[in-house]
This record gives structure tokens, C-alpha cells and sequence, in this order.
């Protein structure tokens, strides 16, 4: 992203850039990042919540008003599987059988008494 | 989610509750809601937006802070994939070679040409 002029631009406000993302889940895929330098979700800046995530409410709705798709994934990764070290937010548009469902959400269990303890252990980090 | 108690609430406040997911994607994945009836992302009302991006900032830092995790996942399926039709943000731990990243983001390609298209596209429905 640094020094690099994204190809496809989609939108520029005072805070934030959208573009394709080249490599796309599905076509139509953007990503919006602040202008700021922001490294993860965590460490974006109060006054960029609001710039931020309604741009990612706008490009939701472009996905089904503007491309026609059924839905939208809205995602981020933070460090892990982050490609690159500033916070982008993907904007997928996603259709009903498009195949990514099924190995999607991997997902595990609980075993006994395990769920209450992750639960005291997140809200004591959430509660900080 | 209607009627039905969550069984093991991380937080809550005035506009959000958190909660574990019972099939979680990683142990100590939560889920956040917005307390009023919301279907999607793109219909969030405006004064909500903070509540429920700062309530994930919160999250996705405890994965780290709390859980140990080297990062964190965070996403919202709107409409397809969507479980339950009232909006929800995933906040997962992630750790380095959990396994998560080989299948997690098919990739496709752009057609010469068909990137521009694309970018018109949104553009347009990002600017209504």
C-alpha cells in the first residue's frame, strides 16, 4: 500500500480509500482503509470509527443495490493473515451457492465448562 | 437470538451485548449484537455505529490482551451466511498457523478489463 497507487479506486472521503482488491474473494471485492496510518482494528483512532465504518456500510449496500448481489462479508484481520500492516476492511459481495459456505466457518465445541471459563477470561480483557 | 438467553455474556452496555458463540471458529470467539433489531450492516443506524465498532475495538483487543492470541478475526455475514437475521460481529482469536489461513480466502482474477468494470460498478451504487 505504501507508496503504491491503488489501481481501482471506488471512493475518497477526507478519511478514507476504497479500492478493488486485485486478487479478489469474488468479483466486485473492495477494501477501505483510513488515510491515517492504523495498524488494527483496535488501534483505529475514535474519531475514525464513524469515517471508517460507514463507508463500510456504504459499500455493503452497493454490493447488493449496485452489483446485484444477494449479501456482503464485511471483514478484517488483525496481524494474523493480515497481508498488509494498516488496517483495510473487506467488502465481499456474496450470493446464495457461491460456494464459500461450506468450508467457511470451521467451527469446534465446548467441552464441559470450558465456554464459562473463556467467557470470565474475554470479559475481564473486554472490561480493561 | 429471540427469546433465547445467551448463555455465557461477555458484556453489556446501554446499546450492545457480547456473548460466546457456542460453536465457536476458535475458543473465546464472541459474538456482538446491538440491542434494537438490526438485519444487516448497511441498515445500523447512525448512532449505533460507535457503540457497536467500538464494543468490537474492545473485543478484538482482549483476544490479544486476555486470550493470548497473536490476532483477531473480525467479521459480519449480511444475508448470506447470516444465521440469524439480526446483525452480529464475530470477533475470533487467531494464532499463527492455526490452521485458518490455506482455505480462508479463495482467490480469483480479473479479466483484462473487467477490473474497471467493476470499480465503475461500485463506484456508482457507493455514490447514491
Amino acid at each position: 500500500m505504501e507508496g503504491e497507487e491503488p489501481a481501482y479506486v471506488v471512493e475518497e472521503t477526507a478519511d478514507t480509500v476504497s479500492f478493488l482488491d486485485t486478487r479478489p474473494v469474488f468479483k466486485g471485492h473492495v477494501l477501505i482503509v483510513p488515510r491515517r496510518h492504523v495498524e488494527t482494528l483496535a488501534d483505529l483512532p475514535p474519531e475514525l470509527v464513524v469515517p471508517v465504518f460507514t463507508a463500510a456500510q456504504r459499500h455493503a449496500a452497493a454490493m447488493t443495490t449496485a452489483l446485484g448481489a444477494d449479501g456482503s462479508f464485511v471483514a478484517m484481520n488483525n496481524t494474523v493473515s493480515q497481508s498488509v500492516p494498516h488496517l483495510h476492511v473487506h467488502v465481499v459481495p456474496r450470493r446464495r451457492k457461491d460456494g464459500l459456505r461450506g468450508f467457511f466457518w470451521p467451527r469446534q465445541r465446548y467441552v464441559e465448562g470450558e465456554a464459562a471459563e473463556y467467557a470470565a477470561i474475554v470479559r475481564a480483557g473486554v472490561a480493561q
